[in-house]
């Protein structure tokens, strides 16, 4: 007989009744083959004994053994494994360490084998981070309200059921204000996803747009996510050089005389990782272009909401009265990073593809909380919180800009961002970021080591700081440490 | 002169200030072509009474319109659109309906040109469902409570930046237990992905397993988005025979001597749509021929929470030593549609591969609804749901089940279902689905057309009946439109 004793133990601390834990131990060495087909079990009074439990007990697990499918009783003999089943060669149960070291059960692709995960922010540690907002003013109480206000009624439960993979239509709804009323965009709801965020809108641009060798235009320097997520379909990266006024659109005029373009990536504002704006001259040729090119514009607006100067150059899709812009944007970069709302804007019958494909990755998005963002847009309590974190942006950006200009000389070369969350800061050649990043982290700063934002052309000494995370103190404390491992 | 008075007008309602307005005006009649590079714009003393604002509004739009780049003031000579614009070829503002009959003004895939959006079930007419859960028992009020309470503490903050792609780490953890509890999967965390439901697992797995023209077997009558994300994904569907006892597994075998498979899809519990479960004897064959053969076995159990007579057989993950299988779940599909939570769970690699391409995709899910999930989960409020609606849902399908005995006879087939959340209805061939749906919108009963759920390889006149989501006095009330409409 196998020693039942150690093979079969039981919890009686756990929620699950202990005729089912003995029920699943049998379980367990019939499908790894310590018990074979046609094995008897032993009688419910010995293993009773054996195991410490009550013989109805164990008179249970057999009974739930017999239901399930893995032994039958045979009259005055006793309970046996089936025999039909088919049989199991024994061998050890394996964990995740000893898996890795041997063949891989079936394939996958391997595009992910050396995919590094991105910096994950969620520590209460000092934090510079790439330029995302303060989510101690993120109005989550508000959300919170208008989420259980919803919920609660009768008519609002329907949001708890499946939707449309477009979005809540009320959001989209507010969504085309806001967009006409912020930036000039005039779409109607039929031009608007709803997404989970920027990332979704460039992933389903890419997929719909991009297939595999065919060319699409990025900066020289760009987002990783955006480079990954094309290069991830097969396309093929064009690069084009970004400077002061924005991606060289006579670069790109030239490239398109010899190769065939399927789309252009382009961040008007505050290109990632520069800050650099394109200038008004740029965005109309770039839309010419598109126009006599017939290739789309992927408009990565993501930070369209933070302007702390004049009022700032309305988007591409503001201006393209031939509907060559896809133009993406998120609630998620302006209000908090895992609030997973954003929204793609472009052609109808494009909008019903994205949508189409949408319901293939994700069915759709959590229609109560776009309702409740649909409610917060429509009662101005967006538009409050928009102004309200603005001005103390901007007092962060001053400090910050300022300490950065008088206690880093020599050490840090930047340009005041007149928008967006951080600042562009190309280090003395010197200095060894991912070093810096080390060392800053010892002394309890967290800070980039640089590498995110590098890629095959690009590879200035650079970071993106974000200043509108910490409030005052946290950027003379923050600042504070990063001259202190900088000298 | 151009017809200002006409061409510009302002709304004195709007939050957008008066001056923005009118300089937004001009970017339109600019960008548009109405006004070309060196036209000279009217003085602001002319403009203001053409339009009438106050000659200081159009002074501030005129500067603003130079600060964006668009104009330049000429001293003593007036205001001129910028000479080095590009020229716009004047045309009218296109709108959706225009822009359809028109070329396309960029191509994209066409794979989504006749896609059919799924059911909108997100209003208050009288419904019989698929098989949803009722969301009138989604403990709402309980998960915001949690959601609060993390988003207000300020560690509980942190779960609004950016995290990780593979989900809270709680969750995880907790979801871990409650696999090991419920049906005996023994993961720990790094086997374990969050996800948006069910659907996105399934995205995922297609993605990552299958190249173009690579085959993966499916049942002959499957979930439709299921067979859709495979084809999406190029890979060849080998249709696998679904009788009482599941995919017919000696068929597959048969199947195996002749091409090689990457995958197999099983609905092992409740198939969808026809709800058989898979017999035990077959599970651990499948089991075996996926080790032979290295394929991997996507078992898609998605309701695996409502069972009403024994405890159910334990999935193929639970019995799988040698870590063939990919299992999709989903809180979604059991607690409420639009709450976007489901799990992977596999090898730790293929996890890590997974949580890579799921970054490119959506970066991450939402944070603090996994945490409040997670302290669901850990503090047993979970379980008492489970509990307190497997009996509700128990006494409805009695309900459903004895009308449409009694009711139904020679007009629809079915056999008890001993578990999930829908009953499969065989209706006569006589019945015209189609005619029979829109006869009951008119009686206020919305009801499935069928056509969901047939494919190249089925085309039963069949429809899953959902009766979780109807309290008794609504299946009395839906059953009694039905046959109204199907006599």
């Amino acid at each position: 007989m196998l020693p039942y004793k150690s093979l079969i133990q039981v919890d009686r601390n756990s929620s699950v009744s202990l005729h089912i834990q003995v029920c699943n131990s049998f379980i367990t060495l019939i499908s790894g083959g310590t018990l074979q087909p046609s094995d008897m079990l032993p009688s419910s009074r010995v293993l009773a004994d054996l195991i410490g439990v009550h013989r109805n007990t164990v008179k249970l697990a057999y009974e739930e053994l017999i239901s399930q499918g893995w032994a039958d009783s045979v009259a005055r003999k006793g309970i046996f494994v089936l025999s039909k089943l088919p049989i199991v060669t024994k061998r050890r149960l394996t964990n995740a360490g000893e898996q890795l070291q041997k063949k891989e059960p079936f394939t996958w692709t391997n595009k992910f084998k050396d995919a590094v995960p991105s910096r994950n922010l969620q520590s209460s540690i000092l934090t510079i981070d790439d330029g995302f907002p303060d989510v101690r003013l993120t109005p989550i109480d508000e959300l919170m309200r208008e989420y259980r206000s919803i919920s609660r009624k009768s008519y609002g439960k329907n949001f708890l059921k499946y939707g449309s993979a477009k979005g809540s239509a009320h959001l989209r709804q507010a969504i085309a204000g806001y967009l006409y009323n912020t930036r000039g965009i005039s779409v109607s709801a039929e031009n608007i996803l709803i997404t989970k965020g920027s990332q979704m809108g460039i992933y389903l641009a890419a997929q719909l747009l991009l297939a595999p060798l065919e060319n699409i235009a990025v900066g020289v320097s760009n987002y990783l996510l955006a480079d990954n997520t094309f290069k991830h379909h097969g396309a093929n990266l064009v690069r084009i050089p970004v400077y002061d006024h924005g991606m060289d659109i006579d670069y790109l005029e030239k490239v398109l005389r010899k190769r065939k373009l399927k789309a252009v990536y382009v961040i008007p504002h505050h290109h990632c990782p520069t800050t650099v704006t394109m200038s008004m001259e740029r965005r109309l040729k770039l839309l010419k272009l598109a126009r006599e090119h017939r290739f789309a514009i992927i408009e990565d607006d993501y930070d369209f909401d933070f302007h702390y100067e004049n009022k700032p150059y309305l988007p591409l899709a503001s201006i393209d009265h031939h509907q060559n812009v896809v133009y993406i944007g998120s609630v998620t970069k302006t209000v908090a990073p895992a609030l997973r709302i954003g929204f793609m804007i472009g052609p109808a019958p494009f909008i019903n593809a994205a949508a189409a494909l949408r319901e293939l990755i994700d069915k759709q998005g959590d229609t109560v909380l776009e309702e409740a963002f649909a409610v917060m847009f429509n009662n101005g309590e967006m538009e409050r919180y928009f102004r309200k974190s603005l001005k103390i942006y901007k007092s962060r950006r001053d400090l910050f800009c300022q300490v950065l200009k008088s206690e880093f000389k020599n050490k840090i070369e930047f340009t005041l961002p007149e928008g967006g969350l951080a600042v562009w800061a190309s280090f003395d050649k010197k200095t060894d970021l991912v070093k810096l990043s080390a060392a800053a982290l010892k002394k309890g700063l967290s800070i980039d080591d640089g590498t995110f934002y590098r890629n095959e052309s690009f590879s200035a000494n650079g970071l993106r700081l974000g200043f509108a995370s910490l409030d005052e103190a946290e950027i003379l404390e923050a600042l504070g440490k990063l001259k202190a491992v900088l000298k």
